[in-house]
């Protein structure tokens, strides 16, 4: 049991860690400063856990535990150092990105059911905890969100969310296997439609 | 009493849904996905009152009753389905949006009141409740905030928290009353705007 | 030791007027209305305070204390009307941000100092305080955060909250002197930046 607790927490550090660094590398387009990039990746790797908090009125996982902080801090000075060195391919980050968002879907859902969330707040809490750090990386960077523009990303976390709801409230599914569940929808959805390239129909009321 | 308080419970409603139609449209001008467009009409819908009852610790108000999320999703949705079919007029939407403005200010204001904030940070919030979804789907969408540049809209609904505030605290008036006077003003004033094009003086220190 | 106090007190309240001027200033290039400059001025001035109070789980400064509204508000107006009458120069403001920036930045370390947070949170909780509003004002404005681009600004506030807090867990020193250790390090940095043009090196993957 211990086990699998650890392996989580791993696992969400990681998740931490890779969204800050794709802070950095999104703000690199930028004639950003040192600190701008710190500033981008910290919002990008804990905005969405500290909005879903924030709502939630529940103690902000990071200043309960500054082991996050420290996480993203190392990961976007790393980021920050290796591609003064060499440029980074950027589909490097899409998978441990993609484990990222299965996690942070997970953690965000439950966290809103243990509170007694009905179904759409926690499955939508869901959503906001995995993707509100990349909407505000971009609107920091002055630019549209890539999540309202590109593959699958935030559909795949809604579904992984939705699935966890259903299989814990309805299923009668014990808490870890519906969070296995939800979180390996999210992973997978997520990585078929970057490799067929799925996209939600686009919408434009005037060219 | 009941059926006064149904009748508030349903207009408020009302006005989340045609905030959320607001964002949709908004949103259709940009090359965003069909989560995009959810996106930005929950944050239009939803983020006044989010960012009061976060600022006031009080529990969020879609998430301890969730006929307002459901509402902001079935009338994105059917914005989406509508505009696809056809172009709507944007006027349209003005009328309900000032009912919506009226009544988000007079909630907000009310829930401040209820806390014992003083008149000033009480009639602010109810400005707060009723503008600040607009801010946000515009920022969302990479664009300067239609509030701060287009006819008398955050002004009226200041006009209307004030006078609200007045009534309670000196007028000596029940909130029943002040809050039909307030919310009256808030929708007059706006649609005199409307019909007769009053605006703010601009201010430019530059060209 | 009242007469300290009210000096912070006072302090805190010029720096809470200096952010609402800086965010009308900012406004001012863009066709804002009467509106639109309140509501910078006001996410200037208390933006960062109400972030930290927030996320502390605090009660938010300025709907306990009114008195920053009105300075903000007032603070707002007249730097309104004074720019109407004639053009102001830039650099006027510097000198008394300055002190602001420091000021935001003792009161956020120690409030979460205060709270138990551990050093790095409470370090970052002071920046945020300090640089949050400006933040705030460049996205609403739809440009790019100045404080992401320009000379050091983040960067002396982080070192004068690190030295406080150093001070503070592991200097027993008292309260009072680290705040004036750590808020004279952020005023000394910040003028110095400023007057030999110090930046942090700039980063950019691709031109």
């Amino acid at each position: 049991m211990i086990s699998v607790d650890s392996l989580l927490y791993g696992i969400a550090l990681a998740g931490v860690a890779v969204q800050a660094s794709s802070g950095v590398l999104e703000a690199g387009r930028r004639p950003f400063d040192l600190f701008g990039m710190v500033v981008v990746a910290l919002a990008a790797a804990l905005g969405g856990g500290t909005l879903r908090d924030v709502m939630l009125d529940r103690k902000v996982f990071w200043i309960a535990d500054q082991s996050y902080l420290t996480a993203a801090v190392l990961a976007g000075l790393a980021t920050f150092a290796l591609v003064r060195i060499r440029a980074l391919p950027p589909k490097l980050f899409l998978l441990p990105d993609a484990v990222g968002l299965a996690l942070f879907t997970v953690s965000g859902t439950q966290a809103a059911l243990a509170m007694g969330a009905p179904w759409l707040v926690a499955s939508l809490m869901g959503v906001i905890t995995g993707v509100f750090g990349g909407i505000l990386r971009d609107v920091l960077c002055n630019q549209i969100p890539l999540v309202f523009v590109g593959q699958l990303y935030a559909t795949a976390s809604w579904a992984g969310a939705l699935l966890l709801v259903g299989l814990s409230l309805w299923g009668g599914v014990s808490p870890g296997w519906a969070a296995l569940a939800g979180g390996s929808l999210v992973l997978t959805i997520r990585l078929c439609a970057l490799a067929f390239d799925w996209r939600l129909p686009v919408f434009a009321v005037r060219s």
